[in-house]
């Protein structure tokens, strides 16, 4: 199942739908007393998960007589604002490449355990948004990351049932300044200014069950078998693929729910895949994106996150 | 003014009230269409901010016709829920002392530009709240701070203007896991970990109106004259004055709200005053925080907010 939220004018609050062959159905419309807003679903994913199950699944909703088309309705982020937003740094070789270039060498730490920071949760923007470049970088980065949405409040989750809490996966771009970002880290916080003018997420909630095919689950909670690309203008700069990652979802929940509650609406970003990055490929390969710049994030099954920079 | 959310069992929603004399007016049942919740308020923060003032100071409340004794509910958070919080570093005294006993020097950046990371909001207590250890930490520390809650939403907004933005001020106890802390910000993100347990914050929010003959306002914005203490089940081992901040409040807005734009509700700490935290001290002044533990923290004009640590 594939979940999206929409909206017809840029006044309206975003309602949730699922996205079945280009053709949406509104879930507040087809299943009476489901909430419209997707964190309102997700505060009561329990009880709707399944009879949103078997609506997806009925040929009401492809063959139009419960749907319209997506091309009449503008997407916004699966979750338009989610409750907190939390970023891993899961990859090794974005962190090994990401380091080198910075002339740092790896952490022993990074082996220990996952870590994260907390980003900005209320600058997220969908598909097809246009991202601001900030006025005062000059460094503007793409990161090609995957993301989880929870779907059950718990804490202290232990890795072999964290996969159960999450509702969904989305392509998410966490983009950087990289120039701010270098500057504040240095005093030993954050980063925080380097990140928090947006990120995109979509173009759709993908749930479990649609990945189970190419899931691989083992004592470390699943792993996906999804290759990642990301082109700039047409141009394919970064190539990955979802198993690589060192820390799956699973230990970066049990990470982040340790001694504190997660809620349905966290969202946990991956970090970016290997070669995910100018930062990585250095601008000897591409130079940082500037205005009118298209990117694409393409994650096999997720869809493609496509947002252009704007001044 | 004073502003609590206050609740009289535990599973009743916060509600707000005018704090005076040791009583509460409930502002939703004084003041017919605002709203019962202190996010909500501060939503429509430009609509019932003298609307209340004026309440406030008439004498129904203080005599007892409109309100009723403290003591018959619970204090929360002022803020039960933040949609966000920042916290800076922006006592000089913290980020030397600190630095050093890492074995780091001072970092030219700090002078430069006030810089904060993103933490997490949704562990908010409030005073005489039992704040649990985490099972994972061996050195927890308190951090005496005051924070600002933000009441008018903005975007780049220029320092001169940017006290215009906030609707109060608070103390705040960032609570920190110094152990975890210290090792993960060696991967170069955060602190997440070290932080996310919990954040304590009151007992009131403190309207800029009452401290104007404390207030010293310059180019930078406003600063006051009001001496903060910390004591640990009665001993007292912080001093500091919040006048010694290096960024003033609205220098930190203008930095968080640069490419960002702010949002009524969102809290912004000022990080740690000199002396203001154990690992400044040092464990031969005193040692890591236990069960059992009262520790206090009192600002000038801002009251006391204590809170327990249980296991």
């Amino acid at each position: 199942m594939k979940l999206v939220s929409y909206r017809v004018q840029n006044k309206d609050a975003w309602r949730t739908g699922i996205f079945r062959q280009g053709r949406i159905a509104d879930i507040a419309s087809i299943l009476p007393g489901a909430p419209s807003g997707m964190l309102e679903l997700l505060d009561e994913w329990e009880r709707w998960r399944e009879p949103l199950q078997v609506l997806s699944g009925q040929e009401a909703i492809a063959s139009g007589e419960q749907s319209f088309p997506a091309e009449a309705v503008t997407l916004g982020s699966p979750l338009p604002r989610p409750r907190s937003f939390r970023d891993f740094y899961s990859f090794e070789a974005h962190v090994k490449t990401a380091r080198a270039r910075r002339g740092l060498d790896m952490v022993p730490e990074w082996y220990r355990f996952p870590v994260f920071y907390f980003s900005n949760a209320a600058a997220f923007v969908g598909p097809n948004a246009r991202v601001k470049k900030p006025a005062s970088t000059k460094w503007l980065d793409y990161e090609l990351e995957i993301a989880c949405v929870i779907g059950k409040a718990g804490v202290d989750i232990p890795v072999e049932q964290a996969d159960r809490h999450i509702a969904g996966y989305c392509i998410l771009n966490d983009w950087s300044a990289r120039d701010l970002q270098r500057e504040e880290v240095k005093v030993g916080l954050g980063p925080a200014k380097g990140k928090d003018f947006a990120t995109s997420m979509g173009p759709w909630l993908v749930t479990p069950d649609e990945l189970a095919d190419v899931c691989m689950t083992g004592e470390e909670g699943a792993r996906y078998a999804l290759k990642m690309v990301a082109r700039v203008n047409g141009i394919e700069l970064s190539r990955g693929c979802f198993q690589d990652i060192h820390y799956t979802f699973a230990q970066m929940i049990a990470r982040a729910s340790a001694d504190c509650p997660l809620y349905p609406g966290d969202v946990i970003g991956s970090g970016t895949v290997g070669t995910g990055c100018i930062l990585e490929l250095g601008e000897e390969r591409h130079r940082w994106l500037e205005a009118g710049d298209v990117v694409e994030l393409e994650v096999e099954r997720l869809g493609v996150l496509t947002n252009t920079i704007s001044e």
